[in-house]
């Protein structure tokens, strides 16, 4: 199953779906919350409510003339990990990690599929970051082992983590440079997990800056994979219905070639992780 | 004003302060959101509800006898400084930073006054901080200047910043160590800018572990101000009404003594702030 959230007016929806159309779940199934994380949250059967919209009559939009909303829009939390790629780690001449760099954004960094990454008028270092993410399905419990984690993601989707390299490093804390307004590409689709491998491995994933292949990977290649880092989690917090957790970048960013390469207004960026989909985001100065 | 956010039930509603009692302000003016995010929001005059619900006979609940919530339950960001006090940061061997240390806490970390700050099973090392905090008003225009910047603090209220060390300093991220559950004390009371200085500068602060006074401070020793904090993430993000900045924690911490302090079960950490409060947390362990 396939899931999409859509704006109608101003308003985000849970779209469903179908092929190359969408239908607004609420209005097929009325005991659907019109909201993803609601939805999940309140243990709404998705599976039995998109089974039943597919098999109506329900209304289909074509897709391509929808106007979409980040994937998630407001998500409790957006966990996202650094370094969790070892060429990735190596070309920014760090070692092995010996456990997640974990960052948070927050959801005012979050921009749609087809809307502009915002290049910010107090930085040119505006890199992209091809990145698998995953949206939590039901409450985790504390200390939950390798083996149940994945269990309790409800599918993947495609995130580009834009980064403004200077304020990355202004200090050892990365937070700030991740939560530029328009700089957490999120979309378009998520697939369901059991559409997928276990833990969503072995997926080739690509970014793709004006349609140069920049980088080219695997998520097997993940040095902490979604089980481990769902467990890993799972002894510090409680991850909750809609949680966000952002799976880190592979090598070729921007910062790290000779000479950098940094994202400007009028390029175009795109992440394609293969059986989930292709994320682009427009790149446009900050008015 | 004085305003808090308590618990009917389950529900978090938002409470007026009069005295030693609430008022249930949704209750006694239904025009009023029952929570402090969507009435800002929603841009409900909260001082015209307040004083029209103050010069009422609505119902006044003794405050004693009320369970709290965190003081916005869910908020859109919660945006924390680390040593934004010249002290605290050379006591960690730290020369005076040139750019605050951004790192966001998730709403999972956060806990009520009174409930309890839970100390994790991984580790022993939790340790408490005291700290100013403020609630966004109104969305903060981009590229604000420091003159306006203050104007769109709602109020001010006490934090309580626990810091799992081990976990805070096992990569450069500090984040993961700012976000197990039951870390972030956050309350009881916000008391609206206009009743306090500009800015909320020159307030006496203190943490007491067990009565004892550990750190004693003063706001207006803040490397960076409320004013220049807002106008630097202003160049970054939309901060929006319901938003929290946490100010950072002045000298006096528990892992910079000889012997160092961490906080054990049976514990009791309060933070007070001159004309704002007092947050007090009972630490537990992890069931």
């Amino acid at each position: 199953m396939k899931f999409t959230t859509f704006l109608h007016g101003d308003q985000p929806r849970l779209g469903l779906v179908d092929g190359d159309a969408v239908i607004d779940l609420n209005a097929a199934q009325p005991q659907v919350p019109s909201s993803l994380r609601a939805a999940l949250a309140a243990g709404t059967d998705l599976g039995a409510a998109a089974r039943a919209a597919l098999a109506s009559t329900a209304a289909r939009l074509p897709m391509a003339g929808l106007r979409l909303a980040p994937l998630v829009p407001e998500p409790g939390k957006i966990i996202c990990l650094g370094l969790n790629y070892f060429d990735h780690a190596k070309e920014g001449g760090r070692e092995k990690p010996e456990y997640p760099w974990f960052f948070f954004r927050g959801a005012s960094s979050l921009v749609a599929h087809g809307a502009p990454g915002i290049l910010p008028k107090v930085s040119a270092k505006f890199d992209y970051e091809a990145e698998l993410a995953l949206v939590i399905g039901r409450r985790v419990p504390r200390h939950v082992s390798q083996e149940d984690a994945p269990g309790h993601v409800f599918g993947y989707t495609c995130f580009n983590d834009m980064s403004v390299r200077d304020y990355q490093k202004r200090t050892p804390q990365w937070t700030i440079g991740k939560n530029f307004d328009g700089s957490g590409g999120f979309g378009p689709v998520l697939v369901t997990a059991d559409e997928l491998p276990p833990a969503a491995a072995g997926l080739r994933i690509q970014g793709r800056l004006n349609g140069e292949v920049m980088q080219s990977a695997n998520t097997a290649d993940m040095i902490w994979g979604v089980a481990e880092t769902i467990s890993l989690l799972s002894e510090v917090l409680t991850l909750e219905p809609g949680d966000v957790i952002v799976m880190g970048t592979p090598a070729g960013v921007g910062q790290a070639r000779t000479p950098p390469v940094w994202m400007k207004a009028g390029d175009s960026f795109e992440v394609e992780i293969e059986r989930i989909g292709t994320l682009a985001n427009p790149i446009r100065a900050e008015a």
